[in-house]
């Protein structure tokens, strides 16, 4: 069945019959169905807020991963920009643009993605819209929680900080050449550091933080911009995943040039002052390992390297 | 200029430089350009999100709409989701998809439309993503807050009660099919009803309340959807706007159905008890002319009438 057949209000009956099979937690008071959700806060909170997209032949090809896993990766992505406010999720919203004749299985495949992680991560669907377009693209705003005064921001670093960030680089810019290259559909779900943020913003001595979206160097990048502070990258104590020089090699690609350009890990890279907290700390507080990658410094020592990320226009 | 010479990264600053020129307000804590925004409800609110998208080709075209005209009609659109639920704005964020061929001007009169209805409404922009993608298109999720238990919702309507809807109807579908007939562009824009929900929100013997995205006759259908009741609605008493019936018989329009169906005048569709206030009472809590349409009854005695609203797939 196509979405012509299965029609608007077909689907969105569907989308509401999923969403309503899922806990909605004490952070909903009104969920899907209404002209907004409402959400509540606790007390002294602030509010959260940010959108990202996903478009067909851009950000995902259904010929290289299933329509569930484009949903999960969805959600993930979105739900680390509240991780890197150190924010706890509230609910979010998506839209679904998508042709009539996209088979009616495949956008309830992209919700049964989302609702996935939103159970995993405790952020329930609360809305949405959708409609007809000439390709499908995936529009999802999530919203979130954070004392207030206590979240992580962009801002904050200062020269001599060190540059720090969790898990390891590369894997997802691996997992997708794999994928491109015929050797079965993508499966690699990022994992938002919801938990590490929400720690982080609880320590003394951390300064900025950016979630990687883009690759570690351009995010560096993004994180210090409009100061006069650059990053100084160490490209030798990037962390990779396991077994990863020989994967790469196997696919003859630049390990080096994966773990310090590739996107879409959505680890966070954040700056610890030099009498901070020391990783090894970090890592129990966090609970996910973090690795000292570089330091920031004033513009005029940096190298001076342009960043590499992904480009739309 | 096209996008594809000016960049993402360009088009990004162009749009934060123009968002930062306008005032912030109270509510919003941190603005544009970090991963997430900060918005501040007051102690005892919640938090209402909505998100609403429009897709050229299908809810606007370039060939007969000015690029800021767009920006303004879906901003006003989205806060017409808050206006519904009584909850006053907080700010937005919209998603911007557009091919790289597009004249920069385009995307950017967009924005700069998007920014005039912010200021209007006290609805600051707040954040944004852009992306490539085959055809233009532009999803905003709009955030507000409202007092714990005042919010308005889609429930609450009883058998007996009135239809009551603010303003006039039919008045931008006659627009569109002026501007479709090459009688001038679109120049119409939907004034969302924030100040009238929120008086609405306050006051007693007020039932369910739905904005008319759709047309009236179906969004009657949808305020009442899942309940045993079912809109019974006096076509005679509909509000039009002056000179509506000439206006109609010169493009040869049946005016009774552009009231009764025509979408996206955005007026607030609400229901009264039957010994509730009066329309000229309503009218001055709600500081806009308010008229009764018709009456909230049981489903078996309701006319057995589809809703004609546009249909996406």
């Amino acid at each position: 069945m196509r979405l012509r057949e299965l029609g608007e209000f077909g689907l969105i009956a569907r989308i509401e019959r999923a969403a309503r099979r899922h806990r909605r937690g004490p952070t909903v008071v009104l969920g899907i169905g209404d002209d907004a959700a409402l959400l509540r806060p606790r007390a002294g909170e602030d509010v959260a807020l940010s959108t990202d997209a996903l478009v067909e032949g851009v950000h995902f090809r259904f010929r290289t991963e299933s329509a569930r896993h484009v949903g999960r990766r969805a959600l993930a992505a979105a739900l680390s920009d509240l991780a890197a406010m150190g924010a706890r999720p509230l609910g979010f919203t998506f839209a679904l643009a998508a042709p009539p004749d996209l088979p009616a299985r495949a956008a309830q495949g992209v919700v049964a993605g989302l609702l996935f992680e939103a159970a995993r991560h405790a952020c329930p669907l609360v809305g949405g819209n959708v409609s007809r377009a000439r390709e499908t693209s995936l529009t999802l705003a999530v919203v979130g929680a954070v004392a207030r005064g206590r979240a992580l921001t962009r801002a904050g670093a200062r020269a001599g900080d060190r540059l720090v960030v969790t898990g390891v680089l590369g894997a997802m810019a691996l997992a997708v050449a794999r994928a491109e290259r015929g050797q079965g559909p993508l499966r690699r779900v990022p994992v938002p550091r919801l938990r590490a943020g929400r720690a982080l913003a609880r320590l003394p001595g951390i300064g900025g933080c950016i979630d990687v979206s883009d690759g570690l160097e351009a995010d560096a990048h993004h994180l210090l911009a409009g100061t006069d502070l650059a990053p100084e990258i160490d490209a030798a104590r990037l962390p990779r995943p396991r077994g990863f020089g020989a994967a790469c090699a196997r696919l003859g690609l630049d390990p080096g040039q994966l773990a310090l350009a590739g996107g879409e890990d959505y680890e966070l890279l954040f700056t610890v002052r030099h009498n901070g907290p020391s990783a090894a700390l970090l890592a129990r507080r966090l609970g996910v390992a973090v690795s000292d990658v570089g330091r920031v410094v004033q513009s005029s020592r940096a190298r001076a390297r342009s960043p590499a990320g992904f480009r739309h226009f």
